[in-house]
């Protein structure tokens, strides 16, 4: 344990392959690697993106990388996959895109599947930046797709998540806001040169002014991913964002969440499906009443 | 307590009055109140109506619980409330138009607010829920606002949910679809006398062709709810997937739900707020590791 935590400290790629099958798969070796690697972490940036579908996420990590690696930074990147029934072709074009850096020993790309955990995605993916963090990585892009809920739920775990919205959504940028105005600290318009655009900024800016904020307006900022425009304007505002945000009170903060997040994973594991089940059934039937099967199993742990 | 739970099955609205704030401000007499009218539960068809802010769900709501009201049944509404920068002006607006219903005792309207309870809201809209069945009410219409995190939990724990979109959503269903997919029992268009009903119709059937359903597709009808037309067609379809979905094994699925979310919440709320704080700092600053702190928590409970 202690020669694969160092391999890993030394950028052994190698090793930390292997360290991200574990950290998805949650084994139990993982959670003792991740102790001993956890003093190590702290320096890494983990960048949320996040958006609908077709909005240019993957497009605007890529360019994102391409700038980070032009600082020599490591980089690197979680692509949360949820079982959408949609996800299927998006995500193998997005895949695609991305393989320019696949050739890069400096980036270091991970996709991550459901697989129906019943805590969630958001502790593993945390347990996967932390993993990078602690390889050394300056900076962590964690790309989800969708507004759902799991997607908020890994949002809102990251040092800052940049929004990436396009024009043409019509009066609906409403539709997507009650889960996006917690986590948004960036608005990236990408597709800036497509008519609509000034209105989708103006949406963005009368939805802003109407939220009640904890810390500062998100700014908005015009990208073209696809040819690279405003690109490093966008990593500007967000570098920005997550330096405003004051290291210690926002990472606290950060904690508070994922530690609950992780406690809630670790109990929710406790129960084995099949008595889940059983439960399940002996309640719809009115056999037993839910409140007593809870007591029963909290007095059981 | 037997005789709280005896005037609540009689149909006192004080008892029903004073459970419900018990229940809402989550009191250990709540628990015992609902552990012994659990038995009585079950006959209710719980209904959810959700979909982005503006598209006349209170309106329609509104509509149901006169279609109700005319087959002389008893109808418990819950509107949830979530602490939404937004929610403000819609939530009064939603509840001056159902006031036409206050002076009917036989529809009972409850709102719910947030306040920041870990656990979330979905297990106390449950809880809220079995109330008001046990209380003798045939339908209770659960209505969420917007389609953020808190709605999706909510809606997953109704027996069928009508997500209501409105025409003018440009391409923009996609954005919303991540959550909703997965919650729609029933689709309802409304001021489908619009222009772009027919457009949103094809989207929709569209977006429900490419996902992959475990059960039947979900209906779509067109309502203009201000009007009330549709109104009775939305009802039949809400009624008919609710009677396909096959009572015992649809509530078995829904109470596996319901029982985690039952123990999350107690388990979240075992941590007391100082102490997560504390705990935050401590791994902020990088003196402890969370993998510790979650294990310290869960031994001691």
């Amino acid at each position: 344990m202690p020669e694969w935590a160092q391999q890993i400290r030394k950028g052994n790629v190698r090793a930390l392959a292997r360290a991200a099958s574990a950290v998805e798969n949650r084994t139990p070796a993982a959670d003792a690697l991740l102790r001993k690697l956890f003093p190590h972490t702290g320096n890494a940036l983990v960048i949320g993106i996040t958006g609908p579908p077709g909005a240019g996420k993957s497009t605007l990590a890529d360019g994102i990388i391409r700038l980070l690696r032009r600082e020599e930074q490591r980089v690197g990147v979680i692509a949360v996959d949820p079982t959408s029934p949609y996800s299927g072709g998006a995500i193998l074009g997005d895949r695609i895109r991305m393989q320019s850096h696949y050739a890069d020993p400096g980036v270091f790309i991970r996709s991550m599947a459901t697989r129906g955990h019943l805590g969630g995605l958001a502790p593993a993916t945390t347990d996967m930046a932390l993993l990078f963090d602690a390889a050394g990585m300056d900076a962590v892009i964690v790309e989800t797709v969708g507004v759902g809920q799991d997607e908020v739920d890994i949002a809102r775990l990251a040092d800052v998540t940049a929004v990436v919205l396009v024009p043409g959504m019509g009066d609906d940028v409403q539709a997507i806001k009650a889960g996006i105005m917690e986590i948004a600290g960036v608005f990236l318009i990408n597709k800036a040169d497509q008519p609509g655009a000034d209105r989708l900024e103006r949406e963005i800016h009368a939805m802003l002014s109407l939220a009640h904020h904890d810390g500062p307006t998100p700014p908005v900022v015009r990208v073209v991913a696809s040819e690279g425009g405003g690109i490093a304007e966008a990593l500007h505002a967000i570098r920005s964002v997550a330096g405003d945000r004051g290291g210690h009170e926002r990472s606290e903060h950060i904690w508070r969440r994922r530690l609950l997040e992780m406690y809630r994973e670790r109990l929710l594991n406790r129960i084995p499906a099949a008595e889940l089940d059983s439960a399940a059934r002996a309640v719809a039937l009115r056999r037993k009443d839910p409140y007593s099967i809870v007591d029963e199993w909290l007095r059981r742990i």
